[in-house]
């Protein structure tokens, strides 16, 4: 199914808060990275508009969106056009008072080949998501499950999506932290895994205290990689963004955007500070070769992992 | 129980074919890193000797040792001496035909805190331990088990070990590439990761590979560290040693020990040629004070990590 080839696309952008003059970038940055081979690209998370979750508004629900809706309907016809595969990051509505944090995946028919709504949700000052997104439920997989009729018993988020080009284990930012979600991903058969992101500093952060932050966000990434024997695809976002209440100084996020082979080993890395595409073509043969001589699928003690699913062993 | 500050010694060593230079080597490294205020001294994996699983050999089953044994019983007595506590590493005879890969804690009053047994074991060309070792089934805790009659429930092998200087999380080299070993080590409570280890290069390999390999050693247990806010300490063997059956080239064992902070910030880095002891005064509150600012912990999808316990999902 898959070629042994790849190149793939992670496309590091700045949000204005017109929501049409960064889709219509996104979508020119698209072109350009098809132009340049790419067969799958990646958006970063909530790549249509400034990240909102700085501050708890009610009238910030007004830019979420069904799927399929707007930006999955122009995202789905870019991929067609092009013939490629978008990994688009929306605000989902999916009901009256229920939204998600959710990765749609366009294919390059102009379907959608399956959707991740975010796992993990944080709540930390300036990253109030736990006020909009709801945990995400479910996966669907277009080959094997209708949406939104999926079965119950197969609702389990941690489901890579099944495309043309491999199958994606799709996960959003905080997502990154879990070493729990990459090892299902890749236990369910994924090729790579993905992380559109929104992650930043608080601009008046000590200088050491910054570095450690993004060292720690592309390492435990990186670490994904490792641990499962896959590429890593980190697209995030780039600029800096004002509280709209005034409260706090904002968040200057920190781009570095990066890809990195099933070693770790890094293929390319994008700079804190401007929009940047990230173009690589990856050997889908070497995931199959590293994990020949690190085998660590091989020895899990799955005999003695149960508590895993504790919250706490006390 | 914990002081504010803990200082914490690792040993890098290289190791001849005799074992009593080698512990007399290794006593001198602990008096060093002693006298230099160190309150825990960690030691590398199977330090006594050279690294015997580069060929399957019955012979080398007569390295082996009971617990308490022979090296057990002198570094409890340095322990005891120093007033610190020391975790070392040996093969361990269970019984006849049965043996372990296991670290040892010696509490500074000289009685043994606990051990662990290595849960996973790798089998690769030069490091055929699978020959050599039985997987750990069982931790014990002096506090709350005996030994050796632990009780079949609490034969978990991801138990920290508790000491005057805090719960040890002790893993062992090939268990680093686990992070679910790391998690269930936090997760009972763990104030540090520690992870004696044997780890090098196959002398002809490409330098490229090389740089890969032991990058991706650091950045996976860095990871261990940010996914769970704690401190990891891991020392690694440094040096070549023959294959004694002189079927390969060897192992240019790798050293680069190094002690990293809950944010996987490094604290202090060996060389990769030479023995080396590492010191660092840890600040045990800066785990709260991370995982106050990380929380991950408080957003684990335990309702959805069921799945951890599979070989594979199909």
């Amino acid at each position: 199914m898959m070629n042994q080839t790849l190149k793939v696309a992670a496309i590091q952008q700045s949000c204005s808060t017109d929501k049409n003059a960064n889709l219509d970038a996104t979508e020119a940055h698209i072109k350009s990275c098809a132009q340049q081979g790419a067969q799958l690209v990646v958006l970063q998370e909530l790549h249509a508009t400034q990240y909102f979750c700085q501050s708890e508004e009610t009238r910030f629900f007004d830019l979420a969106e069904p799927i399929p809706g707007p930006t999955t309907q122009r995202m789905c016809k870019i991929a067609q056009s092009l013939g490629i595969v978008i990994v688009t990051s929306i605000f989902e509505k999916r009901a009256p008072g229920l939204y998600h944090n959710t990765a749609v995946v366009c294919e390059k028919d102009g379907t959608i080949a399956g959707i991740y709504r975010k796992m993990h949700i944080p709540d930390d000052p300036g990253f109030y998501e736990k006020f909009y997104f709801t945990p995400g439920d479910a996966a669907f997989n277009a080959e094997t499950q209708p949406y939104p009729g999926v079965a119950e018993a197969t609702r389990n988020g941690f489901r890579p999506i099944k495309t043309s080009v491999g199958k994606l284990g799709i996960l959003v930012c905080w997502d990154q932290w879990y070493p729990e979600g990459a090892r299902l991903m890749a236990l369910a058969g994924a090729d790579l895994l993905i992380y559109p992101t929104a992650i930043g500093w608080e601009p008046n952060e000590d200088v050491a205290e910054k570095q450690r932050q993004q060292e720690a966000w592309v390492t435990i990434q990186r670490a994904h990689a490792i641990a499962n024997g896959i590429p890593v695809i980190a697209p995030n976002r780039v600029g800096f963004e004002a509280d709209p209440t005034g409260h706090s100084d904002g968040i200057d996020f920190w781009g570095h955007s990066f890809i990195c082979g099933p070693q770790g080993e890094f293929l390319a890395k994008a700079s804190s500070n401007q929009p940047e595409n990230l173009i690589v073509e990856l050997d889908m043969a070497r995931s199959e070769s590293v994990r020949r001589i690190w085998p660590y699928l091989r020895d899990r003690r799955v005999d003695a992992y149960g508590e895993l699913t504790k919250r706490y062993i006390d």
